[in-house]
């Protein structure tokens, strides 16, 4: 999930752990897709960038091509979980739908849905409610980050349960598998603490929902044009849908340093790492390949290869984007599927829940 | 709403106020029933007895009777908000339709639904959540209640946000008119405010939620047959099912005072007056005048007349329980009509508010 900012607080033994059961969990994948079904998915805050396109899209689009049961949460209430003003969401979930095609996720196999469109997903919040104390939500650390954020501004109740929701998100669908970041790994804590006290208070016999696992994605962090994270309010992006001249702009924009001879340090140099990490990332060179290709002819000859890259690589993508809009077609129409998919998954799971609750009345 | 514990904060002042408010609304009524939508119901936690008959039953009979538009929710989810088992929900929703027909309750005029049942309502949660504080919720009198009386049992997250399920209970048929005791007054500010914010920010051209009004409903206090406030767990009430041996025998049990002479007063002699108050509700003479009617003849003969009372009361009402019983059907399939009429009102009530939210794809 990347509907939440990122965690730092994930020590380094639970980050070893959960590497070693991702490499576990990659094998079994390999082994036998249908065992798993994925839930993932983003707020729809704005089109996507290059930041996105690497550090999730490809992965879910290879998790995709492998045989999993892929389903995407673009979750449009968790927009007003910090601001007011949930902006123009046709036109964002527009663009970010043009995005996942782009980088290969089809709405055929994949599920598709908006959080706002599936009532049933969204009524597991209230028994899920039950099973969280409040002292429990307040010390999650995503909400703990949001009150830091917040800078004195209320937190909202739809913030401080936010823990909840994704869970809902989760669990409607029983997923058993979220790609993460090792950043977000606390993310899904309570998402298994919910299914945990659930499967105990109302099918002890025999567990109904799985807790599901974290699955590490090799995301990079890929950083803007001015050193950093990247992100489409700072302005400092590049995104997905971006023409080969914006593309180069973005990348003449980028920050380097004052040393001549490029190398490949990310501590000491992050800049001119980003730059090789995008090289890298496009052509499947190790950064530090690249780092001595380039040498001491400097950032400009570095720049101009990343360019190239970034064009290279995103030509296929960027066609298929092209072709989606030129189709005549609404983007949006995807989502009469993924949705009414998404609500056929999660009537099936709330009758469940009905049952094992005993609020089931035929 | 029954369905939270009653708040004692209420000032004198608003209290006179909602009462003049209440005495131009019923004149209102009187006039154009069709004006009105009321919204009542309560937490399925037992079989109904007569505190609740007197108190809400006989009022929400009367309002239909009127041709105001009833729907009563039975807020199944609220069990879990302060204990972790539900309990057996089908048996207690069972005795509480039986007891709602018996009451007067017209399911093909009314709707009765339980809350689990309409996802619809439940997803109106999340977008009311972003619209209430953290700070609100734990000021909110019905949680602070809560906060008091759990005693260092960790409050979970379905009661903080409680204030905002029922504001969803509420709001989903756009009811403008909800019955309550004056000790309940408190419970519909944060309901009212709900509705406030999401017009202002959602809707402002048009308010589309009503501000339901408070109908201070004529609710006495019925005692249980140990003085304190009837309650089925307590072991100290007669239920509406209850029969002619068991209504005798709960009068019996009631607890009065040494004094022989019978004397209307709920301060000093709470147990006789609770006694006069129910053999005046049963026959329509003021405690008072049963009081001079019993006088130095003792509370044996006050016990006589009220259990004469009750049972002469109740007579019809048992009857058309029985009736219902006796008719073979499952007391649960009026609940078909009720659900399905409130998921109607339900999903049509969303789809205006994905509208207005600006979370409408198609």
């Amino acid at each position: 999930m990347t509907t939440a900012p990122p965690q730092t607080s994930t020590t380094t033994a639970s980050v070893a752990a959960a590497r070693t059961r991702s490499l576990a969990l990659e094998d079994e994948i390999a082994r036998d897709p249908s065992r798993f079904r994925v839930l993932t998915g983003e707020r729809p805050t704005g089109a996507l960038h290059v930041g996105h396109y690497f550090g999730t899209l490809t992965n879910r689009a290879r998790l995709q091509q492998a045989g999993v049961e892929l389903l995407m949460v673009i979750a449009d209430y968790q927009v007003i979980t910090d601001r007011d003003e949930p902006g123009d969401l046709r036109s964002t979930v527009r663009e970010i739908l043009l995005d996942y095609q782009a980088a290969g996720i089809d709405p055929e196999r994949t599920t598709v849905f908006t959080h706002s469109a599936v009532p049933a997903l969204n009524q597991l919040v209230l028994p899920f409610l039950s099973l969280m104390s409040v002292a429990e939500l307040e010390r999650n650390p995503t909400v703990k980050e949001e009150v830091r954020a917040s800078g004195g501004r209320a937190m909202s109740g739809l913030m401080l349960t936010y823990p909840v929701h994704q869970a809902a998100d989760i669990l409607f669908c029983r997923a058993n598998l979220v790609p993460v970041g090792q950043d977000q790994l606390p993310h899904l804590e309570a998402t298994r603490t919910v299914a945990r006290r659930f499967n105990h208070r109302f099918s002890p016999a025999c567990p109904y929902f799985p807790e599901p696992d974290a699955l590490l994605a090799p995301s990079p962090t890929i950083l803007g044009s001015d050193g950093a994270k990247m992100s489409k309010s700072r302005g400092n992006s590049l995104l997905v849908s971006a023409t080969e001249d914006e593309t180069a702009a973005f990348v003449r924009r980028c920050v380097t340093d004052a040393e001549r001879h490029v190398t490949y340090e990310p501590d000491r140099r992050p800049g001119v790492a980003n730059l090789l990490t995008l090289a890298s990332l496009c052509t499947g060179a190790p950064p530090e390949a690249v780092a001595d290709e380039v040498g001491a002819q400097g950032a400009g000859v570095l720049k101009a290869l990343v360019t190239e890259a970034l064009v290279e690589h995103l030509r296929p993508v960027r066609a298929r984007r092209a072709e989606r809009v030129g189709s005549g077609s609404d983007p949006l129409e995807v989502l009469e599927r993924g949705n009414a998919r998404a609500n056929e998954i999660a009537a099936a799971t709330l009758d469940d829940v009905r049952e094992l609750m005993g609020t089931s009345y035929r």
